[in-house]
C-alpha cells in the first residue's frame, strides 16, 4: 500500500501514517494540495493528513480541501507529538541563536524559545527543516522536529520534549477513494451550509441533541463568494449505517442548504 | 489619539485605522501580541486588529489574544481589500518570477499568481514586503499590497485588483482599555465554555434561539491543557446593555462553566 503525507521522511505526519497503517510504503508531498492530489490520481491509495491539533487548534486548510475533492474519510489517529531540539553534531546549546521549523512547531516551543533567547525562523516543514539545517552545515542554529527526523538525518539531539504544554496531540484523518462501512463505535464526519437567518445553527444542531448524539466537534469556514456566510464542519460519534445517525441526517437535510458526508470511520482507541 | 496596528506604513490596517478612527496617529508595531501590549502598557489608546476575512477566514491568534487581555472591543469594521502587485520603477510585468507578501495575501491572489507562472514568497507583512522589495532593487520580484504601500514607498503598482474573489472584506474590531455603551444597533462578543456533554452547545445556542437573538459567528478554539476540549466565541446582534440580551447572557451563564463578555459595540454600517 502506498500512503501519501505532507512533508519530508520524517515528518510527523510520517510515523502517523506508520502507526495507522503498519508496514506501507509512504510517499512524501510538498503541500497538503498535492497529498489529495496523489490520492485522486491514484498516485497513491490512501493518504493520512493532519486535521487539528490540541494546542493550535484545527489545519484549515485541509478542510477547505476535503471539500474541493471527493475522498471519503475512512478512519482517525491521534498521534502525542514530542518535539526535539536539533542541531549539526558537536553543535552546543550555548550556540543556538535561531530555531527553524514549521510555525505551528514554533508556536508550540514558543515558551521555551523565549526563555532560552532562541529566535524563531519559519520553514514550510518540521524535518525540512531538518535537512536544511544539515545541508548548510549552520552551527548557530536549530531545528525544532521528531526524533525520527534526527536519526533520518544523522543529528544530534540538543532537548527532547521541549513542547510548552505536554497535552500535545494531532489528530489525523485517513482518506482514500473508497468510503468503508465501519464495525463497533464510529464517528461521522459531515459539511454543511444553512439559509442566513437567526436560530438556523440551533435548529442544526437539535438533530444531534434530540438523539442525545454527541457533537466531537463543530468548526465554521467562510463560504467563498458570500462573506460572512459559512460552511459548518460537524464529527458526531455514530455511523450513517446506523438508524439513529440516519434519521439524524435525513432530518439536518430538511434545514440545510447543502449536506455532505465526508465518511463515517472507526472512532480513534488510545 | 494614538492608534496601534499589526505592520508596517501603508499595511490595510493601518487603513482601516484611519477610515474607523479618522485622523489619528498610527503605531505600527511588529506583531498582534506587542499591538495588545501597547493598548495595555498606555503607549496608545485604542488598536485596531483584524478578526476575520471573507475568504480566508478567521485570525485564530487575534481570538486567543482577547482572551489572554483585559480589553474591551468598543467597535467594528470592514475594509474592502483590493490587492496590488507592485513593484520598483521600471520593472515590467514579464521580468516578476516571485510575489512577496503577507501568506493571507498570497493565498487570495494564488489563482492569479499561478495564471501568471509567479512564485509566491512569503514575508510578515504586506507592507513590509514593499519596504524590503525597494530596499532590496530587485527587479524579478514583485510585492502584493495596498495601493497606499506603493505610494509610500515610491514603488510602481503593475497591477491593480489582482485578488481572485473581489468578495474579500477584512472584518477589524477597535480594542481598548475602557468599555463603551452602543447607542443604536449594536453587537456583543463573547467567549464560554461548556461541560463536555451531549448536547452541551446546542442548550448554549437555546439561549439565543429562543430569544430571537441572531449569531453572525461562532468560532471554536481548542481549550489549552485540555485535549479536545473547546472556547466558543460568538457575535450576536443586541447590547449587554439590552433587556434581551442580558436575560440571553444570564441564562448561558446557567449553562456555562466561565463566560466573559468581551464588548458590545456599534454595529458596522456599510
Amino acid at each position: 500500500m502506498k500512503i501519501s503525507f505532507q512533508g519530508e521522511p520524517g515528518a510527523y505526519s510520517e510515523q502517523a501514517a506508520f502507526d495507522y497503517f503498519g508496514s506501507v510504503e509512504t510517499v512524501p508531498c510538498e503541500s497538503f494540495e498535492s497529498v489529495f492530489d496523489s490520492v485522486v490520481s491514484g498516485k497513491s491509495d490512501a493518504a493520512l493528513i493532519p486535521i487539528e491539533n490540541s494546542l493550535a487548534g484545527s489545519i484549515h486548510q485541509n478542510y477547505d480541501l476535503l471539500l474541493r475533492h471527493d475522498l471519503h474519510i475512512v478512519g482517525e489517529y491521534f498521534l502525542r507529538v514530542r518535539h526535539c531540539l536539533i542541531a549539526n553534531p558537536g553543535v552546543k546549546m550555548k550556540d543556538v541563536k535561531k530555531a527553524i521549523s514549521h510555525p505551528q512547531a514554533l508556536g508550540q516551543c514558543a515558551g521555551y524559545l523565549r526563555s532560552r533567547g532562541v529566535k524563531a525562523e519559519q520553514a514550510y516543514d518540521t524535518a525540512g527543516s531538518v535537512k536544511m539545517l544539515k545541508e548548510s552545515g549552520a552551527r548557530d542554529a536549530a531545528a525544532i522536529a521528531s526524533k525520527r527526523a534526527a536519526e533520518i538525518y544523522g543529528m544530534e539531539i540538543l532537548e527532547e520534549g521541549i513542547e510548552d504544554n505536554p497535552e500535545n496531540y494531532t489528530r489525523f484523518l485517513a482518506v482514500q477513494k473508497e468510503p468503508v462501512v465501519p464495525k463497533g463505535e464510529a464517528k461521522t464526519s459531515i459539511v454543511f451550509t444553512l439559509k442566513n437567518v437567526p436560530g438556523a445553527l440551533f435548529k442544526a444542531l437539535s438533530v444531534f441533541a434530540l438523539r442525545d448524539l454527541d457533537l466531537t466537534k463543530i468548526e465554521s469556514r467562510p463560504l467563498q463568494g458570500k462573506p460572512w456566510e459559512y460552511l459548518f464542519y460537524i464529527d458526531f460519534v455514530g455511523s450513517m449505517h446506523d438508524e439513529t445517525s440516519r434519521r439524524a441526517l435525513d432530518h439536518l437535510g430538511e434545514y440545510a442548504l447543502t449536506l455532505r458526508t465526508l465518511g463515517s470511520y472507526p472512532r480513534f482507541k488510545g
